[in-house]
């Protein structure tokens, strides 16, 4: 039995609120259980040099915890003056995964940042941050293609992330904080609405695991994004 | 006549929720009007040096805006490595209005974290992060109190903030982004429940001023914040 | 009786020595009792990326202190690798108080830089500041205008800055660091010579203050600084 | 036909040094076709304050490139001031597969530093690392079980790693820079000298792979891990 | 004939005021022609980490440059957020130079922080930087032995710097800025009170130097400093 | 007798492994005893802008350690953040050495970045950096003048380094770091190989040296670059 009650390949309660920002160009908060992250789009009329050179647009994320977002107040990382590993980590994760369902050479000229801030952190942030910025992103292209900026849908598919793990020897899907602070194994898998991989990230935390519990890990995170998928559809205007 | 049609002594629409954060040891979601800040008071069992030797607690503050909470996206400090000199400015003003009630001794060897997110801004975020970590320092104190941490009130009254300028010529308050970008002159004015002045700071962007605008700003601010501690009131047990 | 004897409303001893650098366009050493700060104007032939587009020139401050200015050896930030919030807020401050009687139009594509370093510190060396950068403005204005650089002279009032404070109880004008330290009240003032106001930064230091003594602290700091005005004239050239 | 002529399940030729640096505690130079990595262990008679508390030792890994290490020169990490988000990704893999052998408990309190250091790069330095960094790991539990600092050996199991992908539609093993810099996905894979996963982080590069195209490289991954496990056994003593 | 009329062995006119700051521990101005550099010293009660182990005590340099010190101001090494190398370089030189005159054992557990500041820059300024600091730190120390904080003085002997350089072909001493600008080669030597060498730094500007040329200018330093330490005898009682 | 048996005008053991990296355009790895450097030197077809105004090429390098090169592991500048005094003194040593062989004018629009990175350290890491980049520079060199990219050889003559010492009263030639570290007077000396000299550095380590140790060290350092020199020439065609 999980510590909130939920099956082994059940995923936590999912609330997304689009539009949540007045002034991105697209932005929902997305919920999954108490973990709550507020993800935006935002268009900028340049690119980075390399991108000019082969006449493409690019897509980048940032990631950043509020400091009360956990358990533990957690020190700012701009007061800090540097971003943590784990930081980088993340918003290089999520950058990638927007990346491979767009075709950049649609996108022109333009850069689109996609922020993933986290309010409230309770385990899976970086899949719910990758989940939550493909609605910002479907947002700010559609208003990219009303105002005429591009004239054609640079996004190729839709894309989402959860995280599977090990807990107590069992496989379980959409693990929260205290699952994930006990978990044996760890592993991330982003996945477009086609049902074709994008990242596999699976690390042992205490000890090293089998293929066999890759496997199932596998076969469980594939459940539980296509769930995800159906509801990010409907959140999105085709 | 003012652009969103308020009258010149009018606040703009205020809308607080408390307890916003499950792990904050107080927190609230202040909104004035589009100006959204989260607001949050963390407590940490240990002082800096100086308060150590004074055996007494402390009370600190920092801030932040998300990237998209304004109308162009603004870079992250947490990636360019340092906090702007307004950034600084602003936590050190929050800061001080919030230790300016607090009798330090009563607090002990704790010191109280306050964060301000802004999550949206539409001017005037630093007087609504005053006004609001006030209500999640409220919570955090009687948090240590029923926990038996401390067993006195360190909470000597209570303090809020609004914005005052001049705006065509005009003594307004409250000033939104649209009015503040083009205000001849910006004041903030920080004030206790029982009505001493705790910060005025007021400053000519375009062209000095006269006195006799000073005391019209500080008559008007003086109405609007007793209108603040009217609603800080109803959200905070005494 | 205040602890240097001085009456409530007198300044301490005020001594100029005009072109105190060889090489800046205008500096002076500004002497306020104790406190001395080296104030200077360097010209330089390019301005930031916003003013191109506007058209105008700039002008912007720095302020620094000597590692052995104060009773303790002070840190250098040069070697701590950043500004402290202190230090960040007195140079805007210095900044925007002189671009407040400048022209910026008329500057052109200048822009100058204002320093001031203090040498020795006893209180007041962000309005001593203030009050000798202006001699070392128009030092480096009438430079330009005698080379032919601008046509027309940019400086449309002089400005000049002092503290005020509560002390004991009682308002007293232009705080040397051992009232400072334990002032109730601490509050700048920054006026130009026609009597108008550019800033006014009232802070409770200990417990809030009442409207009065905003009052009283305001009237002593205008006479206060309507005497540093005329010690200004007399080394300017008009 | 691979670039190289290599088979697509054919490692790079490996060539080991051992006690490649006089002064550290371990150390070899290991070399994977033309990625050439100096790894090495120290050991310090101190651990972090997390581990203090569990009462255990540490392992941990930085990892590095000389400039003139690739085909174009890369500037250096420690003239810009900060570690690019890619080393630390690298550095934290690296620290992270290598704990995931010892039992930190029998380390006591010693921390392990492992530093791989880049002196020529052709593709494939972080898995070369991680099998070239156990080696000089054995080395220093060695020479530490010599000396009696240790009683147990904390070593559980022996550790390598390697890269699969796809390059032009097939999956091949053990790219070098010339393929990794066209693989359409790219797949680093980490296990023990006991067949268990350690790591498993696949990336497409390109486009989305199928759930086929990853166990493919999976089975690719598995073959070559178990030859550079015998090749490991040669040059440890157990 | 040089720029300034001087001899090819004659020094600049120098002037010292000595106690020139109210709250160093010792201070003096020192200038050569327009070289301007205050130099303090000041005592701390602690020492480095290195120094409590072998029970000595610390004497360390600091330098910097006022902006408008040179003929174009040079950006505040604070705002940049580092220290360039010459300053390193610099502060460095000047810390082992003033050490090689104290018997650290002597003084105790006490630091002494050497700054030295230019007000204004004419060549010459690490070499007057050393000579200055000499003064202020005997002073510092007269006031330690007074207080009884020390009880032997830990001075050896005096300490005096001066720069020589090949200037049109010709040894030349004392270099100003415009000689310096345009020298051929450039040599800072720095020596004590009985005649014997601490520093000798000779640089080849543009083109090596032959060692005959060498000599000349070490036979001219010596001259030189000959004259400086009987100035400094002058300023500090022995 | 030294501590490894050498007389006291004797060099250590020399090797030079010329063309060491494949990708660099002059590379070579060169060990005095058990000091080892990895030298190497990379065009890059640009140049600073203070270059490109006097139409000249640039050389300029870069050094660094790897952690576990000496007895205890030294922590990476990369990691710390910043370059250490140290480290930017020697860095700036080695470019003026090579810079004052070389023609700058005949280098065009290229900038040269000669990298010296310690594998190994055990005394003299500075010196033999210099005189393994001549041998890269040469390197480069060559192939630009191969490749036809500038027409005129601009490297001037050859340039060599060796430190010289005290140690227990006698001066000695290229001193190990048994030796360097209890050497009274530490003295560097760059020197062409047409017997000029570029640099001559000596620092009094413990106490102050008299000016016949100064000419004695001048000797030694002048014997052994002349026999580094020949050991140059033979890995240089002409």
């Amino acid at each position: 039995m999980r510590i909130d009650k939920r099956k082994n390949d059940q995923l936590r309660k999912i609330t997304i609120h689009t539009h949540f920002l007045k002034n991105a160009h697209g932005s929902c908060l997305i919920e999954m259980g108490d973990t709550k992250v507020v993800c935006s789009a935002s268009v900028e009329a340049k690119v980075p040099p390399f991108c000019k050179l082969e006449e493409k647009g690019w897509v980048t994320a940032e990631y950043g915890m509020l400091p009360a977002s956990c358990s533990e107040r957690i020190a700012r990382e701009a007061s800090k003056g540097k971003l943590s590993g784990r930081t980088q980590e993340i918003q290089r994760l999520i950058g990638r995964s927007l990346r491979s369902i767009v075709d950049l050479k649609k996108l022109k000229d333009r850069t689109i940042w996609l922020d993933a801030d986290v309010i409230q952190g309770d385990g899976g942030t970086r899949t719910a941050s990758i989940t939550g910025c493909y609605i910002a992103l479907e947002q700010a292209v559609q208003k990219l293609l009303i105002e005429g900026i591009i004239t054609e849908n640079p996004i190729l598919d839709s894309v989402a992330a959860v995280s599977v793990g090990v807990v107590g020897g069992m496989p379980v899907l959409d693990l929260c904080y205290a699952e994930d602070s006990k978990a044996e194994v760890d592993m991330n898998v982003v996945m477009t609405g086609s049902g074709k991989l994008v990242e596999v990230q699976g690390t042992a935390e205490g000890k090293p695991f089998t293929e066999l519990t890759l496997q199932k890990m596998l076969q469980l995170a594939k459940q539980g994004i296509r769930k995800l998928t159906a509801i990010q559809k409907k959140y999105v205007q085709s």
